[in-house]
């Protein structure tokens, strides 16, 4: 199938991006060294693609992505790297995949609880590096561990996100990304284990302290990484059509919105010389940039999301494309709760 | 069930609040006068019942929801309010659900033809009010029916939505809507037909012109709607787990984030004197506004969204509560393309 031919609003994925964004990755990061992190692009398709280039171990937020991992043959090593307080969905998943590796973040008591009455056999402990979320006090690492140990759980190390500084300042980014990971290194050294866990698109190429990255983003990318220096190529795209054009008032509207791509990061770029005039539920209203001219109605654009995670969790499938053919299609499959 | 019992994050709905907005709008606007937006819930569950309260005609974004609304027994006229360049799916809908009354809007010569080739026999001529989207200019809708009917359509009358007045001030929004309407009004003139189609929960109160009003959000509502003077109540809640808990930081991490909410119109309200600091993929970091305290890791709290259609577009299922309990569950059916 060409391209042209899938209806609308339709995600594609550039399969060449692609490939070339997984493969630098993979060279900086070979093996275990990179953790993909699912919640990312919700799909195991897309997962198996990390697999074959050597990444065994995989990150999830959510139980129902790491459930849909250990189904899909995944569950080598899975790490849910967020916390949860809810049982029920801990136990289906560990009476459910049996041959399933599973390990959790917990930064309190509660979430230590939880992951023992849950089932779960390892964990990591969550430690905070600066952003304003998850992750206990570094100070308080160590007795966390303490007290999972007790409850009879594996500690496999520490956890920590510097998820504040994916975006810092090029020249001050290494510095920064250290000081993060001193405090990392500290609450490590009280918790012992393996693993050391942490890192993102962002901060990949400088954070040498964590013996695992968990970037996702890099695979596929968007208008706001893409604005960084990293290496790394946009390899999505929603395509779509032009249904009413204004020449009066010159403008277009295509038939994707909110519904269709997030907006947390911005609206998202529509490609060819347009500027997007706004957003609403199905429709993106844009305009020509100087000198560039309105587009047909029944054109299709392709526009570039502001933000990849939320953007794919709008869409049931990714239409894998190479030279304008549909070569695959990688359901997305993790989405929900 | 009661509704602590549900796995986090999930959308609720406080059926005495939406059976207050209900009865609220059916009193204003009963039977045909309103044609309620099934976008806006995207559940065929949730129009049921607004059928039992008297509406037996809808309004919908895409043609999935149309598919949707027949094969649910809804389809005794059904308006696509939406441009399409999509043969083939208005074929799937018009060959599958031939007992159904099908009406698409047109805007366009290629929207026009598109219809016809789709099996489509009714149109709206949709005509630009003011807000830079679809709609052909007033003075081309005349021509514009008449290349219709030359076509085979019939040609219903004319549509016209006045959607950048939905948060005008109060003291100017009837007569801006007044002014919208008769260029409405001139172009339904040139077109004919029974109907003139428009207006939205914002303008219901005041858009006196439309034989029927497109409003959708009333049944829900959202805190954008919310901060105007409207008789409605918010009766859409993410409930969520608070996972987190920093106290020397004074911040607290709930289990929904920009993939169970829409950010459009900004952050979702946190209920209880918490402020929102951001949110991110999975999470929303709040903290307590002056005076009050923290949550305490594992209690639940309560959000509502800046935006009801995508945050709604975001979920499977909206919980119906009465009292805490669970009484009844609506899929939200209609979702995707």
């Amino acid at each position: 199938m060409n391209v042209h031919d899938l209806a609308t609003p339709a995600l594609i994925v550039d399969v060449a991006a692609f490939d070339h964004n997984v493969a630098t990755m993979a060279a900086a990061r070979p093996g275990d060294r990179l953790r993909p992190h699912v919640k990312a692009f919700k799909s195991t398709a897309l997962a198996h693609e990390l697999a074959v280039a050597g990444h065994r171990g995989f990150c999830c937020a959510t139980v129902r992505e790491m459930v849909g991992m250990a189904r899909a043959g995944l569950g080598h090593d899975l790490l849910l790297a967020n916390e949860t307080l809810d049982v029920r969905r801990l136990q289906a998943l560990t009476t459910g995949a049996p041959d399933a590796r599973i390990t959790v973040a917990v930064d309190s008591v509660e979430t230590v609880e939880t992951a023992a009455r849950g089932g779960v056999t390892e964990v990591l402990v969550d430690v905070n590096v600066g952003m304003p979320r998850c992750g206990c006090e570094p100070a308080d690492a160590g007795r966390l561990a303490e007290r999972a140990r007790s409850s009879g759980l594996e500690v496999r190390g520490v956890m920590g996100y510097e998820g504040h500084l994916m975006m810092a300042e090029p020249a001050q980014k290494a510095a920064l990304v250290e000081q993060a990971m001193v405090a990392l290194l500290a609450a490590h050294a009280d918790v012992g284990g393996d693993v050391i866990s942490g890192g993102g698109t962002g901060t990949y190429a400088v954070n040498r302290w964590c013996t695992e990255i968990q970037a996702g983003s890099y695979t596929l990318m968007d208008t706001q990484y893409g604005s960084a220096p990293l290496p790394f190529r946009q390899a999505l795209f929603l395509l779509l059509t032009v249904v009413s054009v204004n020449p009066t008032g010159g403008w277009a509207v295509a038939d994707g919105g909110l519904k269709a791509f997030s907006m947390d990061h911005g609206p998202p770029d529509v490609l060819g010389a347009h500027k997007v005039w706004f957003c609403s539920d199905e429709h993106v209203t844009f305009g020509p940039l100087e000198g560039g001219s309105l587009p047909a109605v029944s054109d299709r654009v392709r526009v570039a999301p502001a933000h990849v995670d939320p953007t794919i969790a709008c869409h049931e499938r990714m239409h894998v494309v190479r030279d304008d053919t549909v070569v695959d299609t990688w359901e997305v499959d993790l989405r929900g709760w």
